[in-house]
C-alpha cells in the first residue's frame, strides 16, 4: 500500500442555483473577433456540483455520521449564499462559496466546485415603434454553455486556490466548405478516402487557466476573460482559413486565444468529429449536396495551446512566464 | 511553462465491436455471495473508446498529418484485431489490441482503450418438455455493464502496462427498509430530517485494480476477478446488515471484495444516493408507504478501500503488499 492520500470525497450534483438580478457584468474590452462585452445576469444560473474533502474519514470506518455535513445541508448552504454574493461571475461566486465552507467547518480540507451554466437568451418583443430586447422574457438556451471549476484549499495562509479552469463546453460548428484531410499514413488498416473539401462539423470544448489564478476570481472585468469572446474566438478562427484537420484548427484556435488574453497561461482543448456523412454529393446543375449524420464511431483529440507554443511561432516574446 | 509533458492524444470513442462465439470464460471459482461462474461469450461485445499518445505533435502544431493514423484506421484495426484475438476477457483482448499497435506503429508511445461491455442476457424458450435456454436468441440489457480500462506504453522491455482497473458501472439497488442516516451535524444549514429506517437507492459504479497489473490480463480464470461477482458482492453485503449511510455501506462492500480475492489491492467506489421521496407515509391497516422519485439535487461518495483496511479491521495480517 501506498502512503499516497486515500481518494476520499463526498458532495451534491444538481445543485440548480437561479439567483435573479445578479449584479452586470460590464466593463469587458471588445475584441475583434466577438460582439460580446458583457452578460445582464437578470438570471445568474448554473448547474453546481460540489465535493468536500476532509477529515470524516470515520464516516465512512466506523459509521460515525457525527462529521458528515449532510449533503442536502451542502444544496443548502450554496443556495443561501447565493443571496450573499454580489459580484457578477460565475468563478467569483464559486470562490466566495468554497471560501465560506471553509470558514464554517473547520474539519473539511478542500472545496472544489464545477458549474455549468444554465443559460438563457434575451428575446425580441413588438415595442412602440420597433423591435425591442425584452427585459423580463427570456429564451432558455439549449447550446454550447460556460463551465467553470474552483477548488480552495485550506493553507497555512487560510485559503489556497488549488484548481480553476473555466471555458466553454458543447459548442457545435460546422464549416460547409474549405476543410480538408489527407497526407495521412496510409497502410493495410486504412479504409477512410482522403477529402479535399469536407464538411468539417465538431464538437469543442475548451477549457482555459490564467497565469494567476486569483484573476480568474477577482470579479475584475480588467483581467476577467469571458468564454463568450473565446467561443467567438472559435468561429472566427474556423472561418478566416482553410484548415488540414481538427489538429490544425484547434491549435490555430489555441493561438489566438492566448494572443487576445495575455493574462492566460493556456488553452485545453477537447474536439470531437461529427462531421456529415454523403449521400448524393453531386446534384446536376446545382451548388451543394445531400448529407447525413455519421454512423459510429466518432474521433476525438486531446490538445493544450500554452505560451511556449506562441513564443515558438514568433508570435510572443520569451520572458518568464508568471505563476499564481 | 513547465517542462511537464503537455496533454496530447486523438482517437476514437464509439467503436463498436461484436464478436460472435468467442471463447467461453470458464474456470471461475464460486464465491458464496454469486452463482456466476463464467460467460459463454456467444456474444462477446463492447462499445471501445481508444487514444493514442506519441510523436504527432506537427499534425497540430504544423498541419502535418504524416504522422497521423487516421482514427478511421483505429477502428478497422479494433475491428480486425477482434477476429485475431481467441482468448475469454476484454482485459486480455483490449491488451492484445494495445499490444499489436505498439508493434505496427513506432511513433505512437502509449495505447489507451477503455471498453464498456454491452450486455446480452440468455432467455428461457419453450423446450420439448420444459423451458430451456436458447443458444440462439438473447436479450440485450440495459442494465449494469462491465467496464475495462488498459493502457499500454512503450517501455524498454517492450510494453509497459501502464493502467488496468477493471469493474462495474451503473448498478442500481434498492434496499426497501433497514437503512438509516442520523447523527450528521445540525446547523443553521440542516433542514434534513433525521431517517431511521429510508429506502436507499443508490447507483453504484466500482472499479477495482490487482496487486499484479498483469493478473488482469492473463487470461487465467485462476486469478481473474470477474466483475459480476463483485456485482454479487455489492447486493449481499447490502441485504445482510443495516447501515447507517452510504459511506458505511461502500465501506463494507469493499472489505469483502478484498476479503473475497487476495489478489485485488483496492477498490474504488463512486456512488450516488437516489433514495425516493414519501409521499403517504402511512396507509391505515396496511404495511408500505408511497413513493415517489427524489427532486435534485442527488449526493454522491467517492471512496478507495485498500487492504491496508483489511489488516486495521483485523481481517488480514499486515505483510508486504506484492506490487506489480
Ligand atoms: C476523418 N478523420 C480520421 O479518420 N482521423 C482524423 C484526424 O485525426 N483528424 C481529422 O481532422 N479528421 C480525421
Ligand atoms: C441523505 N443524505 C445526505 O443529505 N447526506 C448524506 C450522506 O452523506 N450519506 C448518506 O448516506 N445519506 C445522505
Amino acid at each position: 500500500m501506498s502512503s499516497q492520500k486515500r481518494l476520499m470525497y463526498y458532495g451534491k450534483g444538481d445543485v440548480f442555483v437561479f439567483r435573479t438580478y445578479q449584479k452586470p457584468l460590464d466593463g469587458i474590452k471588445a475584441i475583434p473577433e466577438s460582439g460580446f462585452t458583457g452578460r445582464n445576469n437578470v438570471i445568474f444560473g448554473m448547474n453546481a456540483k460540489i465535493a468536500l474533502e476532509g477529515e470524516f474519514l470515520e464516516s465512512f470506518t466506523k459509521a460515525d455520521n457525527s462529521r458528515v455535513v449532510a449533503t442536502d445541508s451542502m444544496k443548502n448552504f450554496i443556495l443561501r449564499k447565493a443571496a450573499e454574493y454580489h459580484g457578477s461571475t460565475f468563478e467569483g461566486f464559486l470562490h466566495f462559496v468554497c471560501k465560506r465552507f471553509l470558514d464554517v467547518y473547520s474539519h473539511i480540507t478542500a472545496v472544489e466546485i464545477t458549474a455549468d451554466e444554465i443559460p438563457f437568451e434575451a428575446v425580441q418583443v413588438a415595442g412602440d415603434t420597433h423591435l425591442e430586447t425584452s427585459p423580463l422574457v427570456y429564451r432558455h438556451s439549449r447550446n454550447e454553455l460556460i463551465t467553470t471549476t474552483v477548488k480552495v484549499q485550506r493553507s497555512k495562509a487560510g485559503y489556497e486556490l488549488a484548481k480553476q479552469e473555466s471555458g466553454i463546453r458543447d459548442l457545435h460548428l460546422i464549416k460547409v466548405s474549405g476543410s480538408s484531410f489527407y497526407g495521412y499514413i496510409r497502410d493495410e488498416y486504412t479504409t477512410l478516402p482522403e477529402a479535399k473539401d469536407r464538411p468539417l462539423y465538431i464538437y469543442l470544448d475548451i477549457l482555459y487557466r490564467y497565469n494567476k489564478k486569483e484573476d480568474a476570481v477577482a470579479d475584475n472585468p480588467a483581467v476577467y476573460v469571458p468564454a463568450e469572446q473565446v467561443r467567438d474566438i472559435a468561429a472566427s478562427v474556423f472561418h478566416e482559413a482553410d484548415n488540414k484537420s481538427i489538429q490544425d484548427l484547434i491549435y490555430r484556435i489555441g493561438l489566438r486565444v492566448l494572443q487576445r488574453f495575455p493574462q492566460l497561461a493556456e488553452v485545453q482543448f477537447l474536439s470531437n468529429n461529427r462531421t456529415w456523412e454523403a449521400v448524393i454529393e453531386d446534384i446536376p446543375g446545382y451548388k451543394g449536396a445531400v448529407w447525413t449524420e455519421p454512423r459510429p464511431p466518432y474521433g476525438f483529440q486531446g490538445f493544450v495551446v500554452s505560451r511556449q507554443d506562441l513564443v515558438n511561432e514568433g508570435l510572443e516574446k520569451a520572458k518568464e512566464s508568471v505563476k499564481a
